[in-house]
């Protein structure tokens, strides 16, 4: 995988690249057109693993933390940019976890403000392997997609954006206001971006047109520092892509932090902050994002909601040595 | 609280004891009597939380871990034997937990060895509060309570043994063979051990006869170092009570520690091992058994199922400073 750029990984494009790369990586974020794919919602059959999901509150806000799946696939070359392997094997030694593949898992949020439903983020979508749960688990909830106001997207990898669309390419959830990051669409929208990007980049501007195109003249830009629902405020993390955006959640005395991508797995990134994940677009903004937001995380001891956490991906932060300590919140098994 | 010995803390009995204890902390080893008190899985209402079922494999064996619930209560005077509260604080502020109260979850273990149901403990059965979720969660889940071959018990506590019978006082697992450790047995119907026993603790065995009445003559009662089913064997952990015991489930290369009370919550006693909960009967004999096992379970780098430990509760330890770390096992989305 010598040959394999930085970019080529995080575009994430179909077919032929992907078969190159073990088709396992790519895949994470990606792009395969909806029509060259069947539904995964039967990979966890009834007597199978129970439908991830957990609730917890947020002051008056119910937060529904629902599993979209987990990739597993043999660790790359190079998925940690700036650290030698074997202080990445040491880290993920710590974790108890193998040295030799990866499993990144997928969290999207259902937020439940007075009677306004919003969901952040949409997961794999209809795409191969173990993802795509999320569609299912909202029928195993009772939640019709239909009753979902509002769709807050993080930025627009695949894994994110791709459950915005069906199978058959209709808005997954009918109803819903489509807002996205406005630096986001500014940036992989631009043709000239597109046409400049190297090859291995082209597919995930492609994705972007295939995801949107259902919403076209629809889709609500928004700005950071902007109150999108009810104390849900957007907050600029650029650096993992141009317009990456995290979110505060606040009712009453409570808050929560929703991270998106600020760190991938936290065995890694959380314990070393400044290694940098090859999906980062510019890594250097990207580490100084996830420093400023951890500093204060940590010193405010505030929950965290992380996109690739382990499920169900509430945590807090403690600072520890040079980087943090995490601490998944307790389970709560009544409301 | 300073005129409550451990022994009245142990016992668990009910009403007038209970009442003067701001009525929480006994319940935790509730012996209260079932015909006063109502089903509680009403406290898990449609719109409230999602019934906490988790399930992983161990080799073949399929292990479904079940929430019956979590109790919180003040924090008492005591509640670690013997460490300074300073000290004890400092542990429940670095896990992000309050000092001011305590959340002791239970979660019991449903294990399916090839065509074999058997449940390992049964929860606080119809009490009082946030618990007793069990019985709802095996009906969500599909699992009827007649479909359980075999209940295996690992010690006399109520928390443990109360869900073998209803509200009416009927076996709640109605084809299951019940087994029990011999030595807790032999020690819990034992008059003379009932009528040496302090006031506090009589409630205790008062309550061990009332849960085993309705099987008179039917319990089996098994020896330590046994396979009480395919893979799955007794190991003496005694300290907590006379007889506890924890298992070891074995398939193929796969393990699972099912620790039972060895510890409390872990980030009390995993850290710090050699702390005593107010629980443990003799508390240095727990203390050894506790370092006995986890320093083989870190050495072996083999998960442990805990029934105090959060949900989902399993977990790696790994030996840190003197005491131990508690890595919880990453959330597998599909089985």
């Amino acid at each position: 995988m010598t040959d394999l750029s930085r970019r080529t990984l995080l575009a994430g494009t179909a077919g032929a690249t992907a078969g190159a790369l073990s088709g396992a990586l790519p895949a994470v974020l990606s792009a395969t057109p909806a029509a060259a794919q069947a539904p995964s919602q039967a990979a966890a059959p009834a007597a199978g693993q129970v439908p991830s999901a957990y609730r917890y509150k947020v002051g008056d806000v119910i937060v529904t933390a629902i599993s979209d799946g987990m990739r597993t696939f043999p660790m790359p070359d190079g998925f940690v940019r700036n650290a030698p392997k074997a202080e990445v094997n040491a880290a993920l030694s710590e974790a108890f976890l193998p040295a030799d593949q990866l499993s990144i898992p997928f969290t999207v949020l259902l937020l439940d403000i007075g009677d306004r439903r919003v969901l952040v983020d949409t997961g794999n979508g209809p795409a191969k392997g173990p993802v795509g749960l999320l569609q299912g688990t909202l029928a195993s909830l009772g939640v019709d997609p239909a009753s979902i106001d509002q769709v807050v997207i993080s930025h627009f990898h695949g894994d994110h954006i791709n459950g915005l669309v069906t199978a058959e390419g209709t808005p997954a959830f009918p109803k819903a206001q489509v807002m996205v990051p406005e630096a986001e669409w500014a940036f992989w929208m631009d043709d000239g971006e597109m046409s400049r990007a190297p090859d291995g980049l082209k597919g995930g501007f492609q994705n972007v047109r295939r995801v949107f195109k259902p919403f076209e003249g629809k889709v609500e830009r928004y700005a950071w520092d902007k109150e999108l629902a009810p104390g849900l405020t957007s907050v600029g993390t650029p650096g993992h892509t141009p317009g990456h955006t995290s979110f505060q959640l606040a009712s009453g005395n409570d808050a929560l932090f929703i991270q998106s991508d600020v760190t991938n797995i936290p065995a890694l990134f959380v314990r070393h902050p400044d290694w940098q994940v090859t999906f980062d677009m510019d890594g250097d903004k990207a580490a100084a994002a996830r420093r400023k937001v951890y500093d204060r995380l940590s010193a405010d001891k505030m929950k965290v909601a992380g996109y690739h956490f382990p499920f169900p991906g509430a945590a807090y932060l403690a600072k520890e040595g040079d980087g943090f300590r995490y601490v998944p919140v307790l389970w709560q098994p009544v409301l």
